[in-house]
């Protein structure tokens, strides 16, 4: 199915999985909005919503059809035929179509949530995605709950649907239980049991329940996996779905992985504002790639020797994903060669002593206040070193 | 060293790696009563500053050695005399006090940082661990990015300093660079290659730049390393240090892992809030474990499962952590279940014809409005039913 063995798709849930949590839903111009920025940034499949499950998902999955171009756009269903008929409507204006089915693969979902077997809900996945392919040549099948799966039968499961036409096998991790070798370990499983998986590109879905969904979609893609689904900023719901920032520049980073994919990394940044914005969804100031701080220095040992090589501590320039360019702000913990540097860009040129009265009067500033500015460090040279430098 | 080869210790550096992030800084009386937390936390190593960093740092260090009585106290240096002497000062009141020494061993540290030798860098490591050791038993040592250091000349430094007296030997990945196989597997080389390596515990440090720390933190432990530094919330320079909340929940969540930590993790959400409010460090709702959504559940198809048997989608019970009861929001994708869930709640106990035009009704409402709470649901049904319900 794929013709570079080494690209990742890159599918975004950020208007499905993401918009679904309290307080995040958008009106269907802010989703094209949104999905208009996805398509600016590269991603190969846009997940645009649920058709089936209110008239404003429907609508927005009409309005995203009509308003992108490049991107898949992806309308999710579960295995029925009435919302496959639904979603299938509400693809109608899709340049490129496709019906994201599935069902529940665990014990534990198969008995308490659908009181049925194993037999039965096999036969209900390969119904759904040969319903599906009625409608569109693109069925991607999710094997809900799969971290907890028997894995035999999860096979079983993968084998079945993509014998039925499905050319996207995703994996989720649902509840975010995986630990990475765990997952790592399914993909593996399925990529060596399942004869006919090279019809099909298998897809992570990893929930970041315990903080790992990025670590277990990269055990997913170095197992084989080609495709991750992952949300800008990492919302979702609970404790959220992969962050997409971080997948992709972890795969920037580490050439030796030798994967790589579509996205523009240095529209990152814009787009994590964007989003943050329109869903009022804060980001803490330490997130990966997209947090306020993530590029910024303080502490001595830290500035000093990011001062001498910036390759020192900074593995990722921030220009690479559009983020301002990394500042070193003052604290209690700055050590002299920042204050220096600091002093010699507001044109405070000071030789050693009038530097060492200087960092001892910063540092009784600091200890009393949280962060120095600019304005701070002016007024610290005009009353302790005025004299002396005029 | 170690008396259970399966207890992992918890480090905690909220108060001098996280507490050096610009905006974070807080008062001696603030970290003395969050240092009292900790301990009743549970958690074994504080690291209570850098002190020859600042006074503040300093005053710190002694302030926080008085107020705590079973945590090891923890006192950063670099590798020199002076640093020393300063923390061996400040750490005079401690019950258990640790120096906490170490140097660049990448060579990118020892070249552009230090403009030094691998073989000059060595002995300053050796000098320093032996040094401390004239203060204190308990010293460890970190090799500061030890994450990009040449894997035989870091097992030369680690034991040469074991050697030297080092109890724990701290393997930093500095710029949060590895990836959790790669931050693995140079613990197992340690393990397996450092002749002495059983007469020290091994840390792991990692930062969280590639949105990695927790899965490098858990790669390490299973395989070998027996500490593990962290901090509240995960806040810390840049993207932030290993969330103490995500490791202590993966290794109470994964029992076939064998490891077990001292922590009472009901006290985990009072911690987190404290340190949020104290530092005025904004903990975003999809963060794992602490978050405010963390075990909130919005949609549909999620609702209706949680509500059958909460283990389809609950990992962790809430009350585990200390988090008040998971909650189940309103919203465009809940499904009729969940709205019955909540009318019920309500005292509204609808037929299925009348839930069926209640259901069509919070669609409606569902779609122009974000998050439907209890005020709505009850004009909802004056609005709509009031004539049938009477």
């Amino acid at each position: 199915m794929l013709h570079d063995p080494n690209r990742v798709h890159i599918f975004d849930t950020t208007l499905r999985d993401g918009e679904q949590v309290p307080g995040c839903q958008l009106s269907t111009p802010q989703k094209v909005e949104i999905a208009k920025s996805l398509e600016l940034l590269g991603v190969d499949v846009i997940e645009a919503g649920f058709p089936v499950s209110s008239p404003g998902d429907f609508n927005s999955v009409i309005e995203l059809s009509k308003a992108v171009n490049d991107p898949i756009i992806c309308a999710l269903t579960r295995a029925n035929k009435n919302d496959i008929d639904v979603a299938a409507d509400a693809l109608r204006y899709a340049k490129r179509p496709r019906i994201h089915t599935g069902i529940g693969a665990s014990d534990m979902h198969i008995k308490t949530k659908f009181n049925s077997t194993r037999e039965e809900i096999l036969e209900r996945a390969v119904e759904a995605v040969k319903y599906a392919k009625k409608y569109v040549e693109d069925v991607e099948f999710y094997a809900e709950d799969a971290g907890r799966a028997d894995i035999e039968y999860l096979a079983k499961m993968v084998e079945a649907v993509i014998a039925a036409g499905a050319t996207v096998v995703n994996i989720p991790d649902t509840n975010g239980y995986c630990l990475p070798d765990q997952y790592g370990s399914k993909i593996l499983f399925l990529k060596e049991n399942v004869k006919n998986i090279d019809q099909a590109i298998i897809s992570c879905h990893c929930h970041n329940d315990l903080g790992l969904a990025t670590a277990n979609s990269i055990a997913g893609l170095q197992n084989g996996a080609r495709q991750v689904e992952c949300t800008i900023n990492g919302i979702g719901e609970r404790a959220g779905n992969t962050s997409m920032e971080e997948v992709v520049m972890i795969l920037k980073t580490h050439k030796t992985l030798g994967l790589h994919t579509n996205i523009n990394t240095q529209g990152i940044y814009e787009i994590s504002h964007q989003v943050r914005n329109l869903m009022n969804m804060p980001v803490q100031p330490n997130k990966a790639i997209v947090g306020a701080n993530a590029f910024a220095h303080s502490s001595g040992i830290h500035q000093d020797g990011f001062l001498k090589n910036r390759e020192n501590y900074e593995i990722i320039k921030p220009s690479d994903v559009g983020f301002p360019d990394a500042t070193i702000v003052l604290t209690a913990r700055s050590g002299r060669h920042a204050l220096k540097h600091h002093l010699d860009r507001l044109g405070h040129h000071l030789d050693k002593d009038n530097l060492a009265i200087a960092y001892t009067a910063f540092l009784d500033l600091a200890d009393s206040k949280q962060g120095i500015n600019d304005d701070d460090l002016n007024q610290l040279v005009a009353l302790h070193l005025a004299t002396k430098l005029s």
